[in-house]
């Protein structure tokens, strides 16, 4: 499978200030790159922690959707949450039915929980005892038919995804403005590496809007 | 005076690691262009945070130095440290006698330890109650003739000059690694904004070692 993690950072690498607030950090020309990353993807994957501070709706535009209908695939990407808990809420956008969504959890997950979100269509795949297993439920997913995968954020499933080393391609949208803050989320939080840092090769940088697209390889 | 921050991170805008470890992200090429922004300048910057984990030297090359020496100018730029409580060590390697130091104080740092910094010929300036004002700090670095001031981190002194609106420049290397950490540094701490965001101006975008320098206005 393939891993594409995509993200917009302030100059400073964070996505969103300490209140776990959306800040307008791109534009209409990333907005539009994004649609096409999402177009190109079969599914797109966030955090669980993501769900809950933006109840994201991870879709394509309808001219996209078309395109995509008339190459012989779904109209949209499928969903997928790495929610270990099964924290996801049952009225989150993401499971408004107009994409298939996975939601990986682990047996952690209460049953009850998972059952609601099951009633609501989710595909629960379990994997992992206390925390998603990133690499089985990859697996798992790749059985379904996901060859390529698009990770929104946020910085914690991000960070797990570089420390299983699951990423292929990496791409950033560096923002003009500066948010700060010890607290505030950044693109790779986690426990952080001590040593083993992941090695990126920069394949291309590209002005767009007010910023920069920096695209490494992994 | 014209404020030039500049500092290198990985690709996930951190510093360091969470253990405060400095980690190789640049290359020669950058470490060229730091001893050129130092040597443009007046004096360079760094927080007691810095001191205390890196015991930064913060001089620029011999052959730079005969440069500067050429222009009519001090051998080497200046040493500023923000230091609210003087707890800059006094075998620290920013007091060795090569350059001129000056730690800005506030009124809470123990006069027992501002009196030890002094015989090592710290030039210490006190500004502000409980934590150093910065803004009053550079009017006294101006008189002093620092008329441009590189500030070279870390995330704490950065944030407070963007919260000041002491910045004129922001340079950062990009550099190709992910380090990763809700605790690791990250190029701008303290609390953090959550709305008045400093806009940026993209001034220019370079390929420089494996990774690129993105120059900011502010």
């Amino acid at each position: 499978m393939d891993v594409v993690v995509n993200a917009a950072t302030s100059a400073d690498g964070k996505l969103s200030n300490r209140r776990r607030e959306q800040i307008a950090i791109s534009g209409p020309d990333d907005f539009d790159r994004v649609d096409d990353l999402r177009a190109e993807s079969d599914a797109v994957m966030v955090g669980v922690g993501t769900v809950l501070a933006d109840d994201p709706h991870l879709t394509v535009d309808e001219s996209t959707s078309a395109v995509r209908t008339e190459r012989g695939e779904p109209p949209q990407p499928a969903r997928v949450v790495a929610d270990s808990r099964a924290r996801t809420p049952p009225d989150a956008r993401i499971l408004d039915g107009v994409a298939r969504t996975y939601l990986l959890v682990s047996e952690a997950a209460p049953t009850e929980r998972v059952e609601r979100l099951e009633a609501q269509d989710a595909r629960v795949i379990t994997v992992g005892d206390d925390r998603v297993d990133l690499e089985d439920g990859f697996e798992t997913l790749a059985t379904e038919g996901i060859d390529r995968l698009l990770v929104e954020g946020g910085g914690e499933l991000i960070f797990s995804l570089f420390e299983a080393d699951l990423v292929d391609e990496l791409s950033v949208f560096v923002g003009p403005t500066i948010i700060g803050g010890r607290e505030a989320p950044t693109l790779a939080d986690g426990d952080g590496f001590v040593e083993g840092f992941p090695e990126l090769s920069l394949e291309s940088v590209e002005r767009l809007d007010r910023g920069v697209v920096l695209r490494w390889r992994v």
